[in-house]
């Protein structure tokens, strides 16, 4: 059975579908009782007005918005010196892509301890102040998501895998598990595991998932005993590594949450005086351009950002156009690279 | 003498005030013949017409800009990785105080080898889809600038000390010359300068006096074989350094254009076994985050972003709603703060 239309409303009703599409866009203008008996065959028929086909006959705003949501473990206390986050970086590639494309791009973050924020986030469409979002959400569950599928809403999730809805996925399971089998394969034993706490739930346990994964098909026991919660700094991958080495069992090897996790790894293990990669190796995520330059430089698993980023404009775009029916759902995955450096060199080979 | 107003105009021209402001607001409704006098009567008076005074008349979009402005060195070939620089950090800033403030932000980019960029980032005021703008301009004499000025736009900039504009000013001149002084109190003698380039040409350049001033009050003589030019990157920074070693003289102290560069300093003099702080001491500049857990930790200066943030909003905000007038010029230098860690320990008190 398909989706309910505002010609089902219409019949149902006993009114002509004008009738229907006035209540719809100017209920002002529809008296009182009619407007009644085409709400109550809205409710009865479960008819969800598509605002995307609204905001085709309006004139588009040819702009964007990207959406950060906070959870509400995410402190924004205001305090100096500002978290060094991914985000900057991924709207600064929104920033290039919408330009080229002579789009506006709008910035907004929803907080999720904030019960009317969300409908704030989606008020900016039903203003046609812009044509379609991204959303950075942390969690599969954020309420921004739920709203913006219930009103239809031109939406593209990005970075998570989100049931129903277009996005762009980075591949975290499959770019752990890639990293964990090529040191199992070049020998290391005890793998140890900085697992992201706090924020970023869903993306610590993809990564986690890989990392178990990959132990099994290599043939090695799960290490609960060497997997370590911290927070997503360089200060809980020092202090984690620190509380790691405390611990009776050693690892051979340590894969950080991300590479800003893996500074603090690599510094722990220096003032310790522990060899990389001699005694224990070292793996981050993200690539920064600094990881290079790390002493020693380290190995990390590379994202697309940019090719993520073109695919979300372009798929919200055609959702904005009316080119790709909204049912019709475009879900990548994005494949990562391993790039190796001397944080997890081989001795001799 | 005051500024033209709207009210000479009607003298001069010998028409009511209410006929000058149809001509400015709307044009078509006045008779060609009237509407040539009073254009006439603005021109011999130099009269501009103040868009912030118009925009009050309409409704408000509380709705900001971000643009950053970008000169034709800058590379924007869409390539993998993502440059990591400070606008991404200063962006996710604006975006949480205005939020805070229940503002929309948006963010465009401005192109000084694209010669319409100015004129549309300036049509954002004109068609009322903002209140005003900040202004990332990495020169003083940057078009859009001009532009601004010459429409009479709300705006502040961001960085930079341009005469005739509101600004948040950080006082890269002081930053510099307390951390060399710092140096040459605590025994360097052959200082050297990793001097930004290709763009932010005005800071570096600022920078660059701190350097020059500090080096002359410390009784020390200038060293221009100890500055080397370097681009804003690790990469650059560890060429540069690698360059600098290979010079006749070598400097007992490096002072880099910002803490990416000094990652760069700090991976070179590991790669050629040159300690630090013994042999060469290290100093950056923004205080990253990541500088805590170089190795080994790095001196560097610290920007009260989030204040300098809160003042260009605040001031922005004010010129909007007309409780600052625009000639009553908010210009504040923001003092920094010299951190000190181990890059420039000193061998014994």
């Amino acid at each position: 059975m398909g989706q309910t239309t505002i010609k089902d409303v219409a019949r149902r009703a006993g009114f002509s579908f004008q009738t229907v599409s006035l209540v719809l866009n100017h209920p002002e203008k529809v008296a009182r009782t009619t407007r009644a008996t085409i709400e109550a065959a809205m409710r009865d028929l479960d008819f969800v007005p598509s605002l995307a086909a609204r905001a085709l006959r309006k004139k588009p705003s040819r702009s964007i918005a990207c959406v950060s949501c906070l959870g509400p473990e995410t402190a924004d206390d205001g305090s100096d010196p500002l978290p060094e986050t991914d985000p900057g970086l991924v709207l600064q590639a929104f920033a290039q892509v919408t330009d080229q494309h002579g789009y506006t791009l709008i910035h907004r973050r929803c907080r999720s301890d904030d019960p009317g924020s969300p409908a704030r986030i989606a008020s900016l469409v039903s203003e046609a102040r812009v044509d379609g979002l991204v959303v950075f959400a942390e969690r599969r569950d954020d309420p921004l998501i739920a709203l913006l599928q219930a009103k239809r809403f031109p939406f593209v999730v990005f970075g998570l895998d989100v049931p129903g809805a277009h996005c762009a996925v980075r591949a975290d399971r499959d770019a752990v598990h890639e990293a964990v089998a090529y040191l199992a394969r070049t020998g290391s034993r005890a793998i140890g595991f900085l697992k992201g706490d706090g924020r970023r739930l869903h993306t610590a346990s993809e990564r986690f998932r890989g990392y178990r994964d990959a132990l099994a098909e290599a043939g090695l026991p799960p290490r609960d005993d060497l997997v370590v919660p911290c927070d997503w700094t360089s200060g809980g991958g020092y202090r984690a590594t620190l509380d790691l080495l405390d611990r009776s069992a050693r690892p051979d090897a340590i894969v950080a949450a991300d590479d800003r996790v893996a500074f603090g790894v690599l510094k722990a293990l220096h003032d310790r005086v522990v060899a990389v990669p001699g005694a224990i190796r070292v793996v981050g995520f993200d690539n920064l351009a600094q990881g290079a330059y790390a002493i020693p430089s380290l190995t990390s698993i590379a994202v697309p950002t940019l090719a993520m980023v073109r695919f979300a404009f372009a798929t919200l775009a055609a959702v904005i156009a009316g080119t790709r029916a909204p049912d019709d759902l475009a879900r990548a995955l994005f494949p990562t690279r391993l790039v190796l450096r001397e944080s997890t060199a081989t001795r001799t080979p």
